[in-house]
């Protein structure tokens, strides 16, 4: 395991496009809470060590410029999930200041918690983490992106020296924020049966899957989801054309049951935590989808999204960068 | 018909509470787009004419600090409808400053349109405008916090002075922005088989309902749904106590089919068009529910938001004021 974009983290496995493979990934947060974990350990994990990831997974002939489409097949969850309130973190860090710690125990599909008495959540299990690995160029562009938002007195991810996963290359970037390379997107549409795509930004592209949720809400408000350690199965397509090729990675979904969904996503990765900034970005992407795949004039895409696309707010938590989704329903296509 | 809010306007109606009955609704922009209208005509459209509103309806009993059940049980479009791009109105009114019209036909519980070929939007039709008359103090209260947003050169929704309806009364405020005795919510939850909640200011309650939407994504990013003319039936029910009252309307809903949902909004009254103060309150009221209704510890609460419930933009053009709803399955509870 790894937790950490860099281009010189050496695959640990080589596939060819169109092939599937099963990954296996602890949670999120490296299995640091368990069974006989307490409220307090929320207060004292090592957030360094989070994210752990698997692979990179090299593609073969995959080359900068190309379209990663990650098609994901299947999901399987362990028997135990955490939910932490980490003071300091999440959307409402001001208001929830103490560590506070749901266990979910899961059977049949569902997972049950002590802390929440009559709840049972259904599996809508994804992943949290799925990136590329960046080139040298765009990381260290991407960072000083991040240090110059520090500068301004906007939110900083993750301020103090910290540690990492021992597969980790020194001077790789974190898993939060999410960035245009993917990493901790927290879309919680990426279940079986949906699609991402991702940009190509080194040879082989270098792939990277973890933090597993059972299920997790828009938002992702506190800061973490059902975090469950778990397999993911996958089949890696390559593209060539960069017709599903936006600023920011897009997917393709279930989203609501019997309406697939085809969605771009905004970052606001100039201005922090700017939602407005954020859903223009979405909608921005969108629109020219629909102009460059379906040849409607803008102004006829941009009316279609008030009647039919879905702004959703798919996590505001990952500092400083949240991410808005434009989900657009596909049966409305004859 | 009347198109403002105030507590002077003369009820049309009265009903018992648990009464059901049928309102008939022009389309939101009073009729003055046609079948023969054109792309030009978007542009000299008297915006103030809006929302024509079916109502009021006062409701026997009702008196202030009761909370208004509005149970939506069939809507019922006429067979044309209108998506406008507005100058000067939407989301990326920046970037889309020419006027331009797609004019829909309705057949078969679906709507085409000649400017989008192929695509045909199935009908899932919701009120757009729904509300009640605001007392003469709140009224006051409501008119100065909007002004003192446009004094500090935040946005406006309509500065010019404009014309009304005739029913409606001097000095009522405009449908738009939403507020907390509802208006312009354009929550597209609002379907048939759901229920919105609103605190009743005034006695009788004096509700009024208009601009209904044939269908419309979540943030009706263009500033138009698609506008229709139609019908709805609705059953109004009153409640003494105060469970479901919270500052901003609220409501519950086949969110997803199979996945009955209640919603929090959260609207930036007092920040214009602050997307993450408007999820910020719809969090914090979905917090206040669950600790108030299941008596969940509300740490326990904010960590089941994360994991179950979804942020959505359920409209970000109604200047100075999005809305944001926080929805929570209801098959969770077991």
């Amino acid at each position: 395991m790894h937790n950490r974009w860099h281009p010189d983290i050496t695959p640990v496995v080589t596939v060819a496009a169109g092939e599937a493979l099963t990954l296996e990934a602890e949670d999120g947060l490296a299995g640091q809470l368990t069974r006989e974990s307490t409220h307090a350990d929320c207060a004292t994990l090592d957030l360094g060590l989070g994210h752990p990831l698997a692979g990179p997974v090299e593609i073969i002939g995959a080359k900068p410029g190309d379209v990663l489409e990650i098609e994901f097949l299947e999901y399987r969850s362990a028997d135990f999930a955490v939910t932490a309130v980490i003071p300091g973190f999440g959307f409402l860090a001001d208001r929830f200041t103490d560590p506070f710690l749901v266990k979910w125990e899961i059977d049949d599909d569902a997972a049950r918690s002590g802390e929440l008495p009559g709840v049972a959540v259904p599996a809508e299990m994804f992943a949290g983490v799925v990136g590329v690995a960046p080139s040298r160029d765009r990381l260290e562009q991407l960072r000083r992106r991040e240090e110059r938002i520090g500068e301004r007195g906007g939110p900083v991810a993750d301020p103090a020296p910290e540690s990492a996963l021992p597969r980790s290359a020194a001077g790789g970037l974190r898993t939060i924020p999410p960035r245009e390379i993917g990493g901790n997107l927290d879309i919680r549409q990426l279940v079986a049966g949906s699609r991402l795509y991702l940009p190509v930004d080194v040879p082989g592209a270098l792939l990277s899957i973890g933090d597993l949720h059972f299920a997790q809400g828009d938002g992702e408000v506190c800061g973490t989801a059902i975090e469950v350690a778990g397999e993911v199965t996958v089949a890696l397509h390559l593209h060539e054309d960069h017709k599903r090729r936006s600023r920011f990675p897009s997917f393709e979904a279930p989203a609501r049951p019997g309406r697939h969904a085809f969605a771009t996503t905004g970052i606001p990765v100039d201005d922090a935590m700017d939602l407005t900034v954020a859903a223009r970005e979405a909608l921005g992407a969108m629109i020219d989808h629909l102009v460059a795949t379906y040849g409607f004039e803008a102004a006829a895409a941009y009316a279609l999204c008030s009647a039919v696309v879905d702004l959703r707010l798919s996590e505001v938590v990952d500092v400083p960068y949240p991410v808005v989704s434009a989900l657009l329903p596909l049966d409305i296509f004859e």
